[in-house]
This record gives C-alpha cells, structure tokens and sequence, in this order.
C-alpha cells in the first residue's frame, strides 16, 4: 500500500484541515498515512475526525457535508516533530536550524523509505529546501521545479516551473520540458503531450533571451520532445498545448495573475447582480452556475503542485489548503509514485 | 484644437473601422484629425460614414446601434501615404524600407507639428520603432516603454512595461516607474500614485536580480516615487498600488494572461448555463449582467496602450481594434497631450 507523509502542521489551516484531509484521502484513495508534526495535536484531530467529524469544503458545487471517517480501519502512522518552520522564515537556513521540523521529518520519512510521497501545504520554500537536501536532485537534473495543472477549455495544462526557479538558464527550461512532458503523459496520460514555450508572440525571435534560446534548444531536440513552439499568455487555456515552459518568475506571476483576475471577475459579478431587485434575483439563480466554474476553476481541485526533479515525491499545496484541496493533493502524491514519473524522468537521462 | 495623426491602414479591421473610430472621436471629443493611408481608401470610408454609416460594437453593455456622422462639420485633413507595413514584417527594417508607409507618415505629422499625437492599430513593433526614430527619446529614458490601463475592484491601475522591452535593467524599470507614476498623476488625476514593482512574494528579498535591484532602486528614491513595495500576480486587481513596473516580458505575458482568463471564465459559464433548458433561461436573464462586466473589462474600453518616452504621443491600440476602441485611443491621445504628460516627465529629469 502507497504510504504518504504529511507534513500536519504547515498551512494557514493546520492542523485541523490537513489532518482532516489526508484521512479523507486515505478512506477514499487507499492509501496509509503518516502524519508528521506535534503527536498529542495530530491524535487530538484524529479523534476529532473520528467523532465530530468535519465539514467538506468544497467540490460538487460548492455542496458542504459533515463527514465523519472510522480512523481505526485506516494505516495511519504518527510520526512526533516537535518544531515547526513558520511562513516568514529563511527557507535554506530554517531547514538546517530545525531538524525536528515537522517538514524536514516528513521528507526524511520519504529518504528514508518509511513513506513513499510527501505532502506539504506549508512553507514552499522549506517544502523545495527540504526535499532539495533531503531526497537530492534525480541525475541529468540541474534544478527542481514547480509543476503546476491548470484547467483549460479542453484537458488541463501544465505549467513548469510555477515558482521554485526565479533566475534561469535555457538548459534549466529545456529540463523542464523534459520533466513536464513525462508528468502529462504519465499522471495526466495525455500521449505526446504537446510543449510550448511561455512567449510574448509566435515567432522564433520573439522574447527575451531565455525564452529565444529556449526556443532553440528545444527545436534541436525534436526527436524527444513534442515541441510546438511559442504560446503566448492568453493561449494557456486554449488547449494549444499541453506543457508551458517558463522560469519561475514569469510562471508563478502568469499563475497568480489567473487567480486575481478570476476572483475580480466574480467579484464584479456578484457586484452587478447586487445592482438592484431583478439582478438579486437572476444572480441567485445563476448562483449555482457561478459555483460550478469557481469549482472546476479552483486551485483545490488540482490538489498541489508536484516538486520535480527531487528523488522522491513531493507535493505543495496552496497555504490556504482545506481539507478537500488536501485530499486532492494526496490524490496526486499517490498517482505520481504509482505511475513512476520520476524513474521516468531518470530514465530519460539514461537513454 | 488639438490634432490626432490616425495611421488608417493599421489593425485587422482597417481601414473602415478606423476611420470610423477616429470621425466618431472627433465629433465626441472635438479634435481635429490627420488621418494618413491611402486617400482613396481613406475618402471611400469617410463617405461612407457620412451616408451608410457605421455600427458601434461595444460601451453601454454592447447594444448596437448605427451611427452616422457629418464629416463636413469636423477639421479632417488627409494625408496620402502608399505603403502599409503588414504584421509579420520585422519593424526596425520595415520602417527604414517604407518611408512612405502609413505608420512612418503619421508619426512624422507629429514630429513635424502637423498633429499632435498619433495613433495606431496596427504592428506594435513598426508604431515603437517608427515613433523612436521618428520623435526621439525624452532626455533621461533610455528605453521608452507601453502602459497600459487596466480595470480593478476600484480605480484603475497602470501596468509599465506592457511589451516594448524584454530585456531589462533595473535602471530601465525605475525610468518606468517615474513614467507609470507621471502618467497615472497626470492623465488618471491619481494623486500621489503608488508605485508596486511585480514580483513573486511581498518581501524585499524575493525574486529575481531584476526585481530584487528594482525594489532597492527605488527604495533609495522614495523621495520622488511613492514606492509601496512588492506586488504579487493575484494583487494587481486588488487596488493596493496604481502603477505596477516590470519588464515587458513578464508585463506582457501577464496581461496576455488576464485576457485569457477572462476569455476561458466567460466560456465556461456560457457552456455550464446551455447545459439544460433551465440554465438556457437563467443564462438569458444573467446575460446582460456578464455583459456589463465584460464592458468593464474589454480592452476597448481603455482605448490602448501609451508609448512613454518618446518625445510625443504615441497610443497604440489592439490590432483587433474597431471603431469604439480607437474613438477612445484618440480619447486617451487627447488627454495624453491636454495634460502635458511628456513635458512632466522631461520635467523630473530637469530637477
């Protein structure tokens, strides 16, 4: 059975919701846990989930339920961490101050064969220092990256890197080709998953000099990547491709620029509905619809982000993780240690 | 009165809905207009604004109506100019091979003094190019650069560089700063505007070099620029600064981004209203209510983009451009010259 360590305490909502969540994923997925961070506050939860129950979030609309799960027939194991590495803190030295953390614990269980996959919705920084020291890079790998599943009009995207590299090389990009072509095919299962890069026009000499060497690395390398050339900005979701290449800096801005303007636009809405008696009245109607896209449009869907790159699984979910967006994250911990994508990505270094 | 040079061959829907556009603003907004293209083409449709008319395709939540205008009333002079430079063709060669293009011509009728500012649907890259070798640059900018208005929660905020630049130094983006925050005091009447330097994270440390060097730039003159900081990707609609700086790739991808979410939400809800006959209804009666927000949001509103830096007005328009959008470019070109935004920002480089 897929074991995964959760890192219980990092996240604006932890423990209650991560703890909640992951035992949500374990019933539902069949996977054992362990729960890294502060014993008697995980138990705690555990016995909370167990009788009060809690309440889902999200999915189906927007449709909230109490749920209550039997953790006596689920494989959860506790593992006590007695620090935690707070959200303002200096990723790199962090890491190395507190060894007891509970994110440095709940990627040594992964190192150390106890777990197969970890999940963190804490910290990002110390989530990629972590599994960076504590699984090491896969060989042919310079640097890790994000890899982020974007919904589109058609199937979803995948961004790469979404935040772990600001300043990068064209090699760098051209590895994150490689890295985001194996995660399509492999836990999306898209087959010759199609690869752009992030660009300001279509023409091979558009952009900055990263994005323009890019382009020329990956055209050279035809035989093994599907590349498809420049995707601009608003592209992204028309499906025209399946990875985006970018460096982290553009990448998390592109992602987070999607976030505010969907929030905007639902914000403006529900202000016009507001404007007078009929519009209160149509915008209750088109409420449920309104849930339907923020639902498929939602970050907590697509449970996390996976670190690629590391010798190990790791997933970052958002800070502001509930629940549900954490039993999607295990969701995708457990597809990618069952489907091998990194012994995948390894393989391709070794051919 | 002041005078807008209008290149009428430039955008997909030229010349019709260009004249248009222009003869629309001049009896809205009282200018006079230099319209530079073919003189026949450009007679052809100025007659046929006065007697068929011409359709508005957007403002008022989109209702259509057929406006015809008197041209005889308005001062509209022509000037005759035999070449176009079409979209594909690299700019910084197309405007030395055609002197006699519409886009080289019209700018020339503001470096000579015939009009008093120019504006252009048409090649981005042939308007830049053209305007930087036509007027020069202002003393103090080495690179001029697009701004670009965009709607928020609250007041508009101005967004430098949008495009013109892919390759930065930070000295380039503090001048932008000093451009973005003239602009939005001058022409948006926002007083004391707070200027944000897009970034991945709030605190000073985060980012790339580019970003890290900016954010100390112009820490180190916050006596002439209100700075507030970093702003993340999911803030730029959130009114919490009016002039966001970054380069023109990153500025670029980013509102390319904001279009492509739109597009993708608006679909998504059409689809999820036809998904039964219930929804066909609710969808009707919300329809002028997404309407109203896509009005909001729709680039015509904002009339195009303002080239800052070179020494005149320069407002580039979508190349998607009808006759709405270029009536308020013009209208962005009238106040960018009543409000003497390049003489204010040639001011600050004096001090």
């Amino acid at each position: 059975m897929t074991r995964i360590a959760i890192d219980a305490m990092g996240g604006d909502h932890a423990p209650h919701e991560i703890v909640a969540g992951a035992v949500w994923a374990a019933q539902e997925y069949g996977v054992a846990l362990e729960l890294v961070g502060k014993q008697d506050r995980i138990e705690q939860e555990l016995d909370r989930v167990c009788h009060e129950g809690f309440y889902s979030d999200c999915g189906k609309a927007g449709k909230q339920r109490r749920i209550r799960i039997d953790t006596s027939k689920l494989d959860i194991k506790i593992t006590h961490a007695s620090e935690i590495i707070e959200m303002g803190e200096a990723p790199g030295q962090a890491i190395r101050k507190k060894k007891k953390s509970s994110i440095v614990l709940a990627v040594d269980a992964v190192a150390t064969g106890s777990s197969d996959a970890v999940v963190a919705a804490g910290s990002t920084g110390a989530a990629m220092a972590s599994s960076l020291f504590g699984l090491g890079r896969i060989p042919g790998i310079d640097r890790p990256a994000i890899a982020v599943t974007l919904p589109t009009i058609k199937r979803p995207i995948v961004v790469i890197d979404a935040g772990a590299n600001s300043n990068c090389s064209p090699e760098m990009l051209y590895q994150f080709a490689v890295m985001g072509a194996t995660f399509s095919k492999n836990v999306l299962g898209i087959e010759h998953p199609r690869v752009g890069v992030l660009n300001i026009g279509e023409e091979a000499g558009k952009g900055n000099e990263l994005a323009q060497h890019t382009y020329k690395l990956l055209e050279d390398h035809q035989e093994r990547i599907n590349f498809v050339g420049n995707i601009e900005g608003k592209e992204i979701f028309l499906s025209v491709c399946d990875v985006v290449v970018c460096d982290g800096f553009v990448g998390n801005v592109a992602l987070k620029v999607t976030e505010g303007t969907s929030q905007m636009l639902f914000r403006m809405l529900k202000q016009e509905f507001k404007a007078d008696l009929l519009g209160k009245i149509i915008g209750l109607l088109a409420k449920p619809f309104m849930k339907r896209i923020y639902t498929k449009i939602n970050y907590e869907e697509f449970g996390g982000a996976l670190l690629l790159g590391v010798k190990g699984i790791t997933v970052i979910s958002h800070g502001r993780s509930k629940a549900y967006a954490i039993k999607n994250a295990v969701r995708v911990a457990k597809e990618a240690v069952e489907t091998g994508v990194n012994e995948k990505i390894a393989k391709f270094y070794e051919e």
